[in-house]
């Protein structure tokens, strides 16, 4: 029953390729997902969830877990229900639960002293913080772009990119990286008012998602229930192209909508220099919370291209599609960019646990002070994130995603296939196992959603009628599996 | 020598009260600073911020510290230099380093669950979560705010409590709770235009510091360096009052001041109506960034009924000034609010580890997902915080910080009076040990703190001129003997 779903060119790929196996890292890693309760949430979870309403907003809940008996791509509930998990935190958990090598490292007298005697890092970093830099998060910083701020978020990574990129456009209006400011300047930006405040702006496109703070959600354009009442920059936003699918079968429409897409966003860089210029573009590699959208490698290339040509920075956030998860390190690595090209910033989050942007040694501030704050990242976090690098690197686990990938891409198809004017537009065959799928309707996504967790797997939406898959890197073919065999189940239901 | 500095006064208030001693805590607490090189940072400093200069800006580096060696309230360098810290990390240390209850905690497999798993809070919780909350972070509730949202830092507590104000302005103006949204309002929001996304403001006092994120970055008020080149909104500024001291001496002229700015914000507060209102007020309860600026119990009382009075939300800002330093767990519970009076919102992080906001049932949202985000906030830091809170709980620390402020106030009285006319405004002598005193220049300030370290104590700054005392609940009378030592010592050779 276990390799029902896979046709045999799976199957022959994965024969092939050396064994790779999640319990290998995670030796107690359930075989497969136990559903006790009638339904799930069960009433352990629901009673958990009433109790914390007293306390703070429990219409989110999903459920509630049991993180010490949950185990590699499993996810435990109050129940004691067993989830297969593709949704992992809204793609925040690398490796899996409880991994073993993780729990020996918070064990360790570097990761608890950190853990207690948390820093202000950009003050008083502790003596082994280079070390600890060059050996973890350095050894995954894309080509070009060695200088690092870390931080807390995705929405401050973000943040910090938009800072920096402020800055160091105003530095080049200036000519000089030590012309100073003007006493008007110096004055204004006390009273938020230009020239020391600038009307610059951040270019996002639609669909986009780039957190939930003041300055990353002007540049958000996910869905209004994330934007409504709150103030918001006037900040520009381009169209996304609208692909359709399958590919292969619409290559000239496809090439025409990124045709139309990228000469209306030229369009915006070059109307607004006369109103707000554009500081800096920002951009996911794939469109994630605003529904798995994507679009070519020649397209993204094309945008880098244009906004250099019109003196804006080029901010790619890498926060969910990140660590390796798209079978290269950063998705972007994809996109064919030659020397010279490379992005301005490349901001990261979630599975890293340990946040921040990566960026060139031209932007780094003129003077010094000017994007501070009290705690800039988390030497926990990042002894994490370095721990969790090197188990990455040591299991080759970018590249056994990566194959997994195919094995999910024949899978899904097969399933899929046999469900068509249900779902469709199967997409991220590319991008290892972060893929994608709709349905034809708001309430059939929802609806399979929940049969899914009743079968025994946590799925997550996003976007108005898409399910994404966000597994771990130790998500391999037999999870694959269980996870065609219970869409199949749940979609004969629907 | 030890005694050398206190006065008799404060010798027999000493000897009256229960003896707590840092050592009671943190045995190995070394007994005082042990300077070893000629300068601090020494060589071995130097060295460290070197390294991590190729990766990031090191200008702002103190020093970089030995955490593991540090203790209690002395912080080791990288040189082995041993300083009593009385900035602990810009106020964020709250207890001492390695506290050896803290370090047990860090062992104990909920934190290492919590390090190793973190969830994404809002809709995957632990199920634990509310027993975690109700034992720890809502002990310290303030009274009448009995809802809690957690988030990662100062800047994004603040920013939490702007969009919950915001979204509670809005829904008052649509005359319910259940009012939906117009297509319109959805509409123009996903362009960040009105009426989806509202001419809204927060207001701020002159010199008040809420974060360097967008949204917290336009409310402070600090300094330019902080502010200048980053797009800001348009919000409005109130000016704070200019205290003179010593108060006792200056009684008509400070009440005539706290009047005219009372004057001027219920102004700001009004004019603000036609254009853009105001949705928020947001205040430190003392301006700690912008050089420790107070202002009387009644002046806040005041600022806080005016708001009330025109429709805007009242912000407690107590990322600095919470945990218990100022005396009170909470420095606004000295403004003598009574029933029905309270803020709307108090926000917290630094000593408390945890950040977020208590607020009050009515602003919650009105619909799920609308102040969400992926982490919301940590479990890990939430035990930590619960530690911490019993640990202050059980030794007294906020009673025992309140005495040894009496002790500061008496030391620091002496030394400054003997170095007139190059120190002035000492300060915060009913806030326990947050005091702050100001020099004549801003040279004369820097060169005082860097000699101040060179003699093994560990001070900051804080607006143009002043100094600022941060130390931790553990800080006692010992440590007051060898501070005043230190600075009369070094005021001497000024």
């Amino acid at each position: 029953m276990r390799t029902a779903a896979l046709p045999a060119r799976a199957l022959r790929a994965a024969a092939q390729r050396r064994a790779f196996s999640s319990r290998s890292l995670i030796p107690n890693e359930p075989l497969k997902p136990q559903v006790l309760t009638s339904a799930v949430p069960g009433p352990a979870s629901k009673a958990a969830s009433a109790e914390i309403d007293k306390i703070q907003d429990s219409r989110t809940h999903v459920l509630c877990a049991d993180y010490a008996k949950s185990s590699g791509n499993y996810l435990v509930d109050a129940d004691g229900n067993t989830l297969l998990d593709v949704f992992a935190q809204i793609s925040s958990i690398a490796i899996g639960y409880n991994v073993p090598q993780m729990i020996e490292l918070a064990k360790t007298d570097d990761f608890i002293t950190a853990a207690i005697n948390r820093p202000a890092l950009g003050s008083f970093p502790p003596k082994d913080w280079a070390k600890w830099l060059e050996t973890g998060l350095m050894t995954v910083a894309p080509k070009g772009l060695d200088n690092l701020v870390t931080s807390l978020c995705g929405s401050s990574a973000n943040e910090t990119a938009f800072k920096a990129a402020f800055m160091a456009y105003r530095q080049r209006e200036r000519g000089s990286r030590d012309a100073g400011f003007t006493e008007e300047e110096l004055e204004s930006c006390m009273l938020n008012h230009s020239p020391g405040t600038p009307k610059l702006s951040v270019l996002s496109f639609k669909s986009g998602f780039h957190g939930r703070l003041f300055g990353s959600l002007s540049a958000t354009r996910s869905k209004a229930i994330h934007k409504i009442d709150i103030p918001a920059f006037d900040w520009p936003v381009a169209p996304f192209p609208a692909l359709q699918y399958p590919l292969s079968e619409n290559i000239e429409a496809n090439k025409a909508e990124e045709a139309r897409c990228l000469a209306e966003y030229e369009e915006i860089l070059i109307a607004s220099k006369a109103t707000q210029p554009v500081a800096a573009v920002i951009i996911e590699p794939i469109l994630s919370e605003g529904g798995d959208r994507h679009a070519s490698p020649e397209f993204f290339r094309a945008l880098r291209l244009t906004a250099k040509k019109h003196g804006a920075f080029f901010i790619v956030d890498e926060v969910q599609t990140g660590a390796g998860a798209t079978g290269t390190f950063w998705a972007h690595e994809k996109w064919g960019l030659q020397e010279g090209e490379e992005p301005d910033f490349v901001t990261f989050s979630k599975k890293m646990q340990q946040a921040g942007i990566f960026h060139k040694p031209e932007t780094r501030p003129n003077a010094p002070y000017r994007n501070y704050n009290t705690w800039m990242g988390d030497p926990m976090r990042t002894l994490q994130a370095r721990e969790m690098i090197k188990i990455i690197r040591d299991n080759n686990l970018v590249e056994h995603t990566r194959k997994t990938g195919d094995v999910l891409t024949a899978a899904l198809g097969d399933v899929l296939g046999r469900h068509q004017g249900l779902v469709l537009n199967h997409r991220g065959q590319n991008e290892a196992t972060f893929q994608a799928f709709d349905f034809v309707t708001a309430a059939k996504r929802d609806a399979f959603v929940a049969k899914m967790r009743s079968k025994g797997v946590q799925m997550g939406g996003c976007g108005e009628v898409a399910v994404r898959l966000r597994p771990t890197l130790t998500f391999g073919e037999s999870h694959v599996a269980i996870l065609a065999d219970a869409i199949d189940a749940s979609l004969k239901e629907l």
